[in-house]
C-alpha cells in the first residue's frame, strides 16, 4: 500500500477518489478546508483505520510523510470559484506551490487536477493536449482558467527544474453521485430542477456543447495517471468524448425523471465556451483508459442519488 | 507631488522611470532585490532628498504609505527569467499580490507592467488588447508568459472585487540607455557584438519580427497610463508599431556602428514568437500617447550609451 494525500478530498471528486483508495487498502489522508466539500461526503470513511481527515487550507504550507499527492483542492463550479476570485487564484497558485514543495521535501509523486478550461473557448474540436487554448486573461472565468494554467506551469517547472515526479490531468466535465445539490453546475441543477418539477434553467439557447464523464470513470483515469507505467507526466485529457448540446442534456434529464418541468432561457454567462470535447487518444495509448459509462446510464445513477438525498441537510 | 513606489526600480525601465519621477519632483521609493537591476543604475539618484532605495523582495509583503505603485519587479530577458523559473513565477504572482494588497491597505493606485508576451505567438497582427493570445502553458517561456497573464487576472480581480484602483500596461519590446550589456535581449546583444566586432548571433533565420520602443517613449506611456484622465484600467498596449525583422535589426546595428561583424545563425529557441506588433489605437485615444523616437535615432543613442559604458564594471 501507499501513503496517499488527497487535497480537496472532501469534495465531489475527492471523496469518490478517497473511497476508492481506502477500499484498495491504501493509507489515505484527506485534506480539506470544507469550502465546497463537506464532512458528510466522507462520513462513511471516517473511523476506518486507513483513513484520516485533516482540516487545512492548501494556501498554507504543510509537512507530512506521504508517497503520493493528488491535488484536487479548488472550487470547480463557476458560482463557487467566483464567490471570492482572489481566494480562488490563491488556492490555485499557492495550493499547487505548497503541494509541489511538499512533494519535493518528501519525494512524493504529485498529481494536479487541471481542467478542460485551460482550452478556454476552443477554436478546434476535439481538443488535443497540444492545443494552447483560447482563454480570456481578464474575464469572469479568468480566476479559474488562468489559475489552473499557471498551476500547470508550476508543475512543469517543478518537474524540469526541481526534479519532482509530477503528473497533470486535464479533467473534462464530470458528474455523478456525491455532487453537491446546490453546486451550480449544469447536471446537478437540471436534475434537482427536474425532480422538484421546477423550471429547467437553460443559459443561452442551449446550443453550446459539453461532454460528460461519469465519476467512476474519472476516478479510474486519475489513478491510472498517477501510476502510469511510462511515468508520462501529462498533461493528459480525461473525459468522455461523447458530446451533447445543453438542450439535449435538459431533454434527457426530463425524460429520465419523468418530470413535467419546462425549459426556460436565462442569459448566457460571459465567456461561456461554445463547445468542449476531449480528444482521448493519449489517455487510450498511455493509460489504456477510456470511459465505460455513457450519459444515459450515468444520469440514471445520478438521478437515483439526488432523489434519495436528504435535502434538508444541504 | 505624489509619494510613488517603483518596484523593480533599479532595473532598465525602472531606473529610467525613477529618474523621470524624481526630476518631476515626486517623492520616489525605489524597491529592488537587485537580481537583474543594479545600484549603479540609480547611482545618480542616490543622495537626492526625494529618492530612497530599499532592498526588498516583492515575494514578501511590505507596508508603506504611498499614493502610487508601479510594479516592474520581474526579470524581463529570457535568459534571466529562465534562470530560476519557479522564482520567476513566484515573483510574478506574489509580487502582484503583495503590491495589490499594499495598494488596498494604503489606497494607492497600482500599475502593472504586463507584456506583449501575454499574446504569445499571435495569430493576428497587429495585436489588439481584446485578443486573447496564443500561449503555451507548459513551454520554456511559460514561467514568464503565464506568470504575467495570471498577474493581469489578479489586477482585474483586485479592481472588481476589492475596489483597488488598478492599471495594466502591456509593454512591447523596449530598449535604450540603461540596458544591462549582458541582459541577453536582442538589442543589447547585437550592439555589444557589433561594437566588439564579434559575430552577430541571429537566432533562427532572422525572419521573425519585433517592434522596438525607445525607453523615453515607454516611460512617457507608463506615466500617462498611471495618470490617465478617464481612469482607464487597461490593459493598454504601449509599444512602437513599426515592425522589423531581426535580420533587418542586425543590418542596422552593423551599419550604425560601422562594424565588420558577420551574421551567424544559431538555433531558434523554443516557442519564439514569429511576429509581434502592437495596435496602439487605444493608447492614442485614451492616453493621447504615441512613440516619437524611431528605431534609427533610438539605436544611435543606445549605441552611444553602450560605447561609453565601462564594461569592466559588469
Ligand atoms: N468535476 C469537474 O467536472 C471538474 C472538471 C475539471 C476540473 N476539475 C477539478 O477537479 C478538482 C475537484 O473538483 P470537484 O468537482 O470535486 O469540486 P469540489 O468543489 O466538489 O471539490 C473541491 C474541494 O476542494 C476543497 N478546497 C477548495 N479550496 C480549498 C483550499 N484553499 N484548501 C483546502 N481545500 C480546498 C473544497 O472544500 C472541496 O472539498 C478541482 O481542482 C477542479 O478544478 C473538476
Ligand atoms: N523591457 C522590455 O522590453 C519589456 C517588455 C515587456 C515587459 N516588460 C516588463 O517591464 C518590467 C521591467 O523590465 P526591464 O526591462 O526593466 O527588466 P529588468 O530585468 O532590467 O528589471 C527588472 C527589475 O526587477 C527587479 N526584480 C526582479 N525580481 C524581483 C523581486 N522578486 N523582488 C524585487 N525586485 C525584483 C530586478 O532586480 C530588476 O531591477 C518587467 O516587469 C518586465 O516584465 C519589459
Ligand atoms: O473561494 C473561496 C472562498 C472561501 N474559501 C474559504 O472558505 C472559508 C469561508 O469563507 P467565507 O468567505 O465564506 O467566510 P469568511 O472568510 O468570512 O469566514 C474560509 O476559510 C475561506 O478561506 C475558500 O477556500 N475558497
Ligand atoms: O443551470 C445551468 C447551469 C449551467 N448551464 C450551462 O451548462 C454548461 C456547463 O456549465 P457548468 O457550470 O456545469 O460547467 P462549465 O463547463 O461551463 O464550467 C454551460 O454552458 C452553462 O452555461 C445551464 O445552461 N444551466
Ligand atoms: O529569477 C530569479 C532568480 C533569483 N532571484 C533572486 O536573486 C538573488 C540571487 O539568486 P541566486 O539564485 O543567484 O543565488 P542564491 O539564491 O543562491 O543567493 C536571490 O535573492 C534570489 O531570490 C530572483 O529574484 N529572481
Ligand atoms: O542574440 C540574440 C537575441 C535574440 N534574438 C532574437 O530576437 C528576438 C527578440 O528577442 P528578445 O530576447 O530580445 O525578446 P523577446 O521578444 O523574444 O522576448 C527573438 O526572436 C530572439 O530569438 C536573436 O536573434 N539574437
Amino acid at each position: 500500500f501507499q501513503r496517499i494525500l488527497v487535497a480537496g478530498g472532501a469534495g465531489f471528486l475527492g471523496s469518490n477518489l478517497c473511497r476508492r483508495l481506502v477500499n484498495d487498502g491504501h493509507e489515505v489522508i484527506c485534506l480539506d478546508n470544507f469550502f465546497t466539500g463537506t464532512k458528510m461526503n466522507v462520513s462513511d470513511l471516517v473511523g476506518k483505520p486507513n483513513f484520516e481527515l485533516i482540516r487545512h487550507d492548501v494556501t498554507e504550507p504543510l509537512l507530512l510523510e506521504v508517497d503520493q499527492i493528488y491535488n484536487l483542492a479548488c472550487p470547480a463550479s463557476p458560482p463557487h470559484y467566483q464567490y471570492d476570485t482572489v481566494k480562488t487564484l490563491r488556492t490555485s497558485f499557492l495550493g499547487a506551490l505548497n503541494m509541489l514543495e511538499l512533494g519535493k521535501k518528501c519525494r512524493a509523486r504529485v498529481l494536479q487536477t487541471s481542467t478542460s478550461e485551460v482550452y478556454g473557448d476552443p477554436d478546434i474540436t476535439p481538443q488535443t493536449e497540444s492545443y494552447w487554448g483560447n482563454v480570456n486573461p481578464i474575464g469572469v472565468r479568468s480566476c479559474y482558467d488562468e489559475g489552473k494554467r499557471v498551476s500547470e506551469t508550476l508543475f512543469r517547472e517543478f518537474r524540469v527544474q526541481e526534479g519532482v515526479d509530477t503528473r497533470i490531468v486535464r479533467i473534462f466535465n464530470t458528474y455523478g453521485p456525491g455532487m453537491h445539490p446546490h453546486d451550480g453546475r449544469v447536471i446537478s441543477n437540471f436534475i434537482m430542477q427536474a425532480l422538484a418539477g421546477d423550471d429547467i434553467t437553460l443559459y443561452g439557447d442551449g446550443s453550446q456543447t459539453r461532454s460528460f464523464c461519469f465519476v467512476s470513470d474519472q476516478v479510474d483515469g486519475l489513478i491510472k495517471m498517477m501510476n502510469n507505467p511510462n511515468a508520462h507526466p501529462g498533461p493528459i485529457n480525461i473525459g468522455n468524448p461523447n458530446e451533447f448540446t445543453i438542450r439535449e442534456l435538459a431533454a434527457l434529464c426530463i425524460e429520465l425523471t419523468g418530470s413535467k418541468s419546462q425549459l426556460i432561457q436565462l442569459p448566457l454567462p460571459g465567456d461561456d465556451p461554445k463547445q468542449r470535447c476531449p480528444d482521448i487518444t493519449l489517455a487510450r495509448k498511455e493509460l489504456d483508459w477510456e470511459p465505460s459509462v455513457q450519459l444515459r446510464e450515468g444520469l440514471e445513477k445520478t438521478i437515483a442519488y439526488f432523489a434519495a438525498l436528504d435535502k434538508s441537510k444541504f
